[in-house]
């Protein structure tokens, strides 16, 4: 039986991360403990670093993209989402956000369950100076809470295979559902980072009869083409008017049928409502932290006849069918090419400062090693 | 048999409008004259008058709100869209649209038929200098060309109560037919003008547990509560903040489910956005012509997780819905009185001048007087 | 502090009721204690007397359509849907489906969670010798466990006026949202029991442009005119052609775009089918028990193009929209009419065999008298 | 310039074809002669040279499967459903559906244009006795009536590839544009005839989890596997129960999320409904023709919480669809493969009675040769 876990904790902001050892807790009817196989280090975890998202405790275990071994059950059975029961030794992904409450307005009513005021995120909202402590990823122990929704890995997809789509696939999900997507759309997307090539491999499998992804960075763009892009568009080589003439002469003449914006920067808005085709549907999802205002004109939206939806957080049917997704495309998509830095728990600092300066395309530790 | 009619013309942009003579031509088979009852004196007719509509030919006679008796039928019999034959002496009104063509990419693939290229506008973009002239509503008859949608008149709604809702009714039919709208739902209207009017009538007869709308205008806000708004609210007179918290109110604490822009200022997108409740619907309609830009803050709107719809033009549906809703709530909304003026043929240049003044809610030309 | 609580059980399948007292047990934190106002005698509850339901457990104490105070509530506070903090003395009706458990398929991927193996339901599905005992409604004091989805009932609803819509509301709503009701439909309802009774009074609220309800029970169908039928047809007095030309006189020359069944007999089936226009929707809540087969022919469903839709259970929403349906039109819709019995507690079993006879249109019990 | 044409003429239901030599008409303005490059023998000309289709015109030239050259154009120029304007010697399918109206009930109000009574049809209801005559594709030339909704064919799809698809592409089209197809759902298909393998094409290209095709015919299972069937049931071999069992497996323990019914046989509907998923779709396209009825029990459609759509014919939309995805996905499904067997104009009548016989899959009559 396992009895301490060490883990990396960001003791309060800014401050460099100290490898800390906990007892590992008594597990509660419906809990697990998960031995950590790798936890990915996400953007998010480098602003939650320098303490840049509010309403999140110090001292802090990050890691919200967790993937591992079942290394033991509390006093109940526990089962994935497809009804089967949960053994040790089950190589398992879940969902990051638990304690989504099923009880209020934004839940049961306003179908909005991403608002619920009472979420909570492993390895973002919860303090590890309450039990159980071990409650993020940078560790070499994971307490999976009752109630956490828990998904079994098919076999043949690896740690590097289902943590490299991290928490970009959930969002690039719940972004396509919320978009009118059929086979045989063009589709435009706007950013190539992992929300984006994510968006790319979900409208590629989809069956899109074109996929051009816009981004400035080329690297990015070389690997959106593996990822599901028919096309590419560098906007730092192009102006406006021959990124809308490219899209157009893809799309027989008429423009996309559906842009999809995943690039954190205001300015995206403005030129995805030029981008998109007259009736056109437009899906924002990268629009997560505060950048400020920009200028949009509304009557160009109004004349357009859109349809616009923003995007918000992920639900649980989102992570399962991110992982299916995955599972059944393992093949075409080189999924596991994404992890392109590993580190020890010792180093987690480093994985923070690789992710920060965009050395690593996606960095993950390892906290057992391979 | 009539064989003249007289119309009035503007022959150029901002030029007084002059009373010409026009020969009735020949009616071709599906074809029809109409006697004019009632012409509506819109907004946009005043905009014409001054030139401000690119592809528009001159000279023009106005008149895309008609309403009036059939007064002979062409050499093939015509239908209303119910399938009724029309007869001479039928009170009709129909689509101002036309040649809406079916056969392009945006009537047939796109669904998207009000940005077909091909569309007509009676009283806008036909040129009263080619056959058959009498193409516009300020005229004693009017050329209802073949394959002009047209709708029979129940007998218990008058060329007033029909002409009333003018071409504002069909925009609010679209408008809240693309959003989400059903019984219970709390609803914002931003402007009071006749669409956003007509947008109240039509939450208030889908059941919503609210319809609040929002203006400067005092007179404006006393007409919608006539026209089916539950509640009022002034934003000359109130902040932002405290309209938020009075719809919040009104609304169990959430804020509106679905709030509604029939504006015509850029200003009201960013502040429908902060009115619409987390997960809710706002639906734009009101942006049709160029005003420039305005800031708005994209992160705001996505983590509101919004469902925005934006809404160009009418199709023949919206029309026919129009009609029959005024016809079936005829006693609950007094239609009649939205017509505040009224005007000869030889005066139609003081009813656009009473219109571009605002000294009118609604004037309205009657070429063959009471 | 109230110490025992008297109810009426059933033994076994067909017994005769008998009056228990038990224990009012020590409230768990999220749980609540309600003082039964009103327990309606649903049709469900004659079969679950009758030993007619599988997987029901006995003794049982019936009643899951209650309304009542609440009494006293456990060491944790508890919200209503809306956010506010519910308070000893507030009137309230709650949703009789719980435990739904927010963690499997059905609730979470298949977006269909009234198919939850988990739910339970207060007086059907649980066991009344096991803590808390007080699940059902036929008793003076109810047990309302932690996670009950509770609804303060607005000052202006009585008991009767909220429990006469009993369990058939929620499936109303649910059934009408699942149809594509909109302003101006013409909808046809087949059954007039408490189901189609609520269809009328929804679709008549969300604006109908007629509500046409069938029926052969002559005194249903005059209750059916109070309560938002626009039009009435006895199919025990006409032929299948003589309402298909009634309906589609109503309707324009096309019969009714929605058609709603809530009977209970297979033979509905293929007439609804018949009823609905071509390209129409027909909606299906009424099969809630197994009638064995009807002959249908594919053919016709196939020529029509339909959009069906089957309707089982309801959800927390349904119930939640269903009271605020009645309070927003208590002035327009006879609610407490329904309620045409009342009996005592003692008398429990008098009320189930009124029901059984259809002697009352809806009885209920009055554990602690008016 | 083309002066006469031969065609195989139906004289009267059952009679012997017979070859005639038509005078080639002028072209109306917007109007197209075609060079018959392919022409289809679909199993409704089978049905059609019995003359068991109602309201049916004789003589008859039969072929609405038809693709080939532009030959010449009338005096206005004509563009494809692209904007493209179109050229002699433009290699085109065209949808054999004209003369929907766009004026009536079913085309603007109702959203059904499917149901237009004004539609005709190439080779099914239009009458050769009367101008243009060379209205079906048993012919060597076509006449293209203004207003036909005409396609360029991609270069490199050949006449064998589009023609193969014939009217069975875009009744698909239809049926999973009515479905709420997307990436990942498992998908069963009911019939493995030409409509059920477009089906399955189409939900393969849209990512489908699982597409599972069930039949008797072995061949056409076989087929199945070359166009989109990841797995196959044999329904001569298998039991009820053993098809559903097998199901679940595929479907990770659930069955199908969506079940399409493209067989034509009435039994295929309750099969259907046990087959699906609880919470799940139906979509049914099969029931073309009249044969009769068939036991159904309401009590486990309404259990079962399902979404069932039946779709009849097709619009332009689905053609244009059809034909655009048959380009995009030519190197992954053998289309071409279809087509086995081929007849020359005058030995249309062998063809008929291939088809008749089953001994061809798709027969074909080349009126030029190769």
């Amino acid at each position: 039986m396992v009895k301490t876990s060490r883990a990396a904790v960001v003791p309060k902001p800014s401050a460099d991360l100290i490898i800390e050892e906990y007892e590992v807790p008594e597990l509660q009817p419906g809990a697990a403990l998960m031995k950590v196989g790798l936890a990915g280090c996400c953007g998010t975890d480098v602003h939650l670093w320098h303490g840049k998202l509010a309403g999140v405790p110090y001292p802090l275990i990050l890691g919200h993209e967790v993937v591992g071994t079942i290394e033991s059950i509390g006093p109940r059975p526990i089962e994935d989402l497809d009804g089967n029961e949960l053994k040790v030794g089950d190589r398992v992904g879940f969902h990051d956000v638990t304690d989504t409450c099923f009880s209020c307005y934004y839940c049961l009513i306003a179908d909005a369950p991403t608002k619920c005021p009472n979420r909570k995120v492993y390895g973002i909202t919860m303090d590890s100076t309450q039990f159980p402590r071990l409650i993020g990823g940078y560790a070499e122990y994971l307490y999976l809470k009752p109630g956490t929704h828990i998904m079994k890995l098919p076999d043949h997809v690896s740690f590097e295979g289902a943590s490299a789509v991290g928490c970009a696939m959930p969002t690039a999900v719940h972004t396509v559902l919320r978009s009118p997507m059929t086979w045989g759309k063009h589709v435009a997307i706007q950013g190539s980072g992992p929300v984006g090539l994510m968006i790319a491999v979900l409208t590629n499998v989809s069956g899109a009869a074109s996929v051009t992804v816009l981004d400035k960075a080329k690297n990015r763009l070389e690997m959106a083409k593996k990822f599901g892009a028919t096309d590419i568009l560098n906007i730092g080589d192009t102006t406006l008017e021959e990124r809308k003439e490219k899209l157009r002469e893809i799309s027989d003449g008429h423009g996309p049928d559906i842009v999809y914006e995943a690039t954190g920067n205001p300015k995206a808005i403005p030129e995805g409502v030029e981008l998109v085709r007259d009736g056109g549907s437009y899906t924002i999802c990268g629009q997560y932290t505060d950048h400020g205002s920009v200028e949009i004109n509304p009557h160009l939206m109004n004349k357009k006849h859109l349809d616009i939806k923003t995007v918000w957080g992920s639900r649980t049917l989102h992570v399962y069918r991110g992982i299916k997704t995955v599972a059944e495309n393992y093949d075409r998509f080189p999924f596991e090419d994404l992890v392109t830095h590993r580190f020890s728990l010792d180093d987690a600092q480093k994985a923070l400062e690789a992710q920060e300066k965009q050395v690593s395309l996606k960095a993950v530790i390892q906290p057992h090693g391979d």
